[in-house]
């Protein structure tokens, strides 16, 4: 088998077989295949694309070229959501705090922050102490002992999607639905899962800018999930603005909290009731989404998730008591407010230029290797369909560093539009695919 | 400037600047922009193709990668006459006698046999004691003493285009009408000529498999040249069928010497013909390329073009009797009739097999590396519209070592089709673009 045929046949538009593709992955991993016909093939991809068959396979290797957690838990229906990035998206926090209620466990792989996008695992970082499991072993035993297990991603899990993701950050080949479908799906099938919900924002502030792009991704992952025989559920959320009020670290870890308590943003709550919703149908646990939110309302009230959450601190090594007194986490020394120029209704919140305000100050990475500042970030005060006058409070920016104050400004400045006609909110959840 | 967004811009449809392009392929020359950048940027050039002033800026940063062969010689027109390559091409080494006859130099960068193709530099190096010039001042000096000048390419000139067709190579990125268009026009530029004569060879045997693509490669090119300001014709010629009869390297001189002498096939005898009536009208010489042609054949009669073929083998050092006594040549030891299992009319020979059954007995390479035997070869005796019996002789085989013949045998065999009506001969001359 010749690498350039397969280069050929897939630039020719001819679907590759199982063994096509496992003999130019494998041969990638292990360095027989040089970079440059994995880019050219990456490319050929991008125009092209890959059937439903070829990204089974073409996930299946990558799966394959690493560890696998089995978890063997009858007990618990496990449940994998992910998001496929956004600004001031905290969901996975209040999400382990609410699922351990129905007994479920929350199980996953988290990402750092990089650019624009914040991480869940720098917001569960920026609790004191917080420590994820290390390895496979460690994260089996968080859900035996706990119900959730969650930790960062592992170099020896789906290695191949880490050597092949580098390659496409420096090759234009980011953007392709195939690569991005296979490259998700591999980390959430290495994983033992009851279910898998998919969280697939869509909007200025997220990687899919438009709603087709957002349901072909959503449709290819899910045919992906269901070809290797899982349950599995997209969600298509709005990432026109960002979720809720925080965006940070320490200060999204606050909002969670909140919401955990009743107290959270109107779009936040609705997106984790509607999650929990889902998981609850899946789990068997209720008889449709309608039911499973108001479950979930309902389990709030009792204020059991606030204690579920605690346990999960203890275990990670976090203090449980932050969920109580806030300063406990860290918190920048100085406070700005960013008031409004004009007035009207707020047309628009540039989500990326959120991202962007926060990330500058510290809340983020713009390389792989910047340290975070936990305690420093951007605190809302208005979304979009809110009446505005001159002077209001936009946000409130809490930061550490001066330094980029003014380019923090500059963004934030850029970021909001404001309309003359009353402007309706919008609806965070735009479509749900079973 | 940074790659990546030179890859996504071509990637995504847009128009590279002639910064852009010079940007990337200076830095891919120099070692900057690595090998897997480069391929997925040809890949997607590949895709989307390149426009008429990215072609320009393109081949104009490959012309300016290395030396340029610069002819001061106002008193000879320079005429640069490129095959795309088939089997049985040997019209370089026809032209060369015939031109000059008239007070044209043929200027040009010959190449090696490569695949089932031969090379003009292995066929006038099957001359005993012939030598190319090795360098530019060498090859300037041919021009100024004899009126041509042709050589092999040279790394000094367009280094870039050596790099990258390796590149191509093994990255499924050869068959793109821009790449192959701009890497052929680099090296045209790259010399001095008053005119350029494209012979694009068109047929199974041929790059371009269909008329179509041809003409698109046709155009792409001479939009190149015209925009560099050069005189150039685009010749679609057939490759359905070897051209001529002889296909190897000394038979295929001496093929080129009877042609000279009036007495060469019919097919070939046009095609020269042809190429001689445009060269004629592109240096002012003929009103017409009917005129042209006419001039051509009467110069013929004279013996004049072989006189001229024989000062220049005089200044390569190669023997000039060899135009008289073949037998001067190298010669394969054995003999072998390829005799007709069928009868009727010829309706295909595969030009490709035949060059194939020719290369496996050495007159060719399969890779860069392999040595040429110049003395073997295939004489066909019939060509497509030829009435065959059973037993009628189709082929003489000219070899040295038997090992391949039974593969060179299988290959004739199944190059030939029948057909029990009469087939018309092939026109070898498709159309003339100017």
């Amino acid at each position: 088998m010749l690498a350039i045929k397969i280069i050929e046949k897939k630039r020719d538009k001819y679907p590759l077989t199982s063994d096509e593709i496992n003999f130019f992955l494998n041969n990638y991993l292990n360095g027989n295949i040089p970079d440059y016909q994995m880019s050219a093939l990456l490319m050929a991809i991008y125009f092209n694309g890959l059937n439903q068959e070829e990204l089974f396979h073409f996930t299946n290797s990558m799966i394959n070229s690493g560890e696998l957690i089995k978890i063997n838990n009858s007990e618990k229906f496990l449940i994998d959501k992910h998001s496929t990035g956004g600004v001031g998206d905290k969901t996975t926090i209040a999400l382990v705090g609410l699922f351990g209620c129905f007994g479920i466990g929350e199980i996953k792989l988290s990402g750092k922050s990089l650019g624009h996008t914040g991480g869940t695992v720098d917001k569960f970082e920026s609790i004191p102490n917080f420590k994820f499991p290390e390895n496979k072993n460690q994260m089996i035993d968080m859900v035996n002992k706990i119900g959730s297990g969650i930790m960062g991603y592992s170099d020896k899990i789906v290695p191949l999607d880490k050597k092949i993701y580098a390659l496409r950050d420096v090759t234009g080949t980011i953007e392709s639905i195939s690569l991005i479908a296979s490259s998700i799906m591999s980390k959430k099938l290495a994983i033992t899962s009851n279910g898998i919900i998919l969280d697939i924002k869509v909007g200025s502030g997220a990687f899919m800018k438009n709603i087709e792009d957002a349901k072909e991704l959503s449709q290819s992952m899910m045919n992906i999930g269901k070809n290797f025989g899982r349950k599995i559920v997209g969600v298509l959320t709005d990432m026109e603005q960002p979720l809720g009020f925080a965006v940070g670290n320490a200060n999204e870890v606050i909002e969670a909290i909140e919401t955990l308590k009743g107290n959270g943003p109107k779009d936040f709550s609705l997106l984790v009731n509607t999650i929990i919703g889902i998981g609850l149908l899946m789990a068997g646990k209720a008889q449709n989404i309608d039911e499973g939110k108001l479950l979930c309302e309902n389990m709030i009230k009792t204020g059991k998730p606030i204690e579920h959450f605690k346990k999960f601190l203890e275990y990670t090594g976090g203090n449980p008591k932050i969920t109580e007194d806030y300063s406990l986490l860290p918190m920048a020394k100085n406070k700005l407010e960013f008031k409004s120029k004009k007035e009207g209704y707020i047309s628009q919140i540039q989500a990326e230029n959120i991202g962007r305000a926060t990330m500058i100050i510290g809340a983020g990475r713009s390389k792989i290797e910047d340290s975070i500042d936990y305690g420093v970030g951007i605190n809302l005060t208005k979304k979009i369909g809110d009446k505005v006058n001159k002077g209001d409070i936009l946000a409130v920016i809490q930061y550490n560093d001066d330094k980029n104050i003014p380019d923090s400004l500059r963004l934030l400045e850029e970021a909001y539009v404001f309309s003359d006609k009353k402007i309706p909110e919008r609806d965070v959840i735009i479509e749900i695919q079973m």
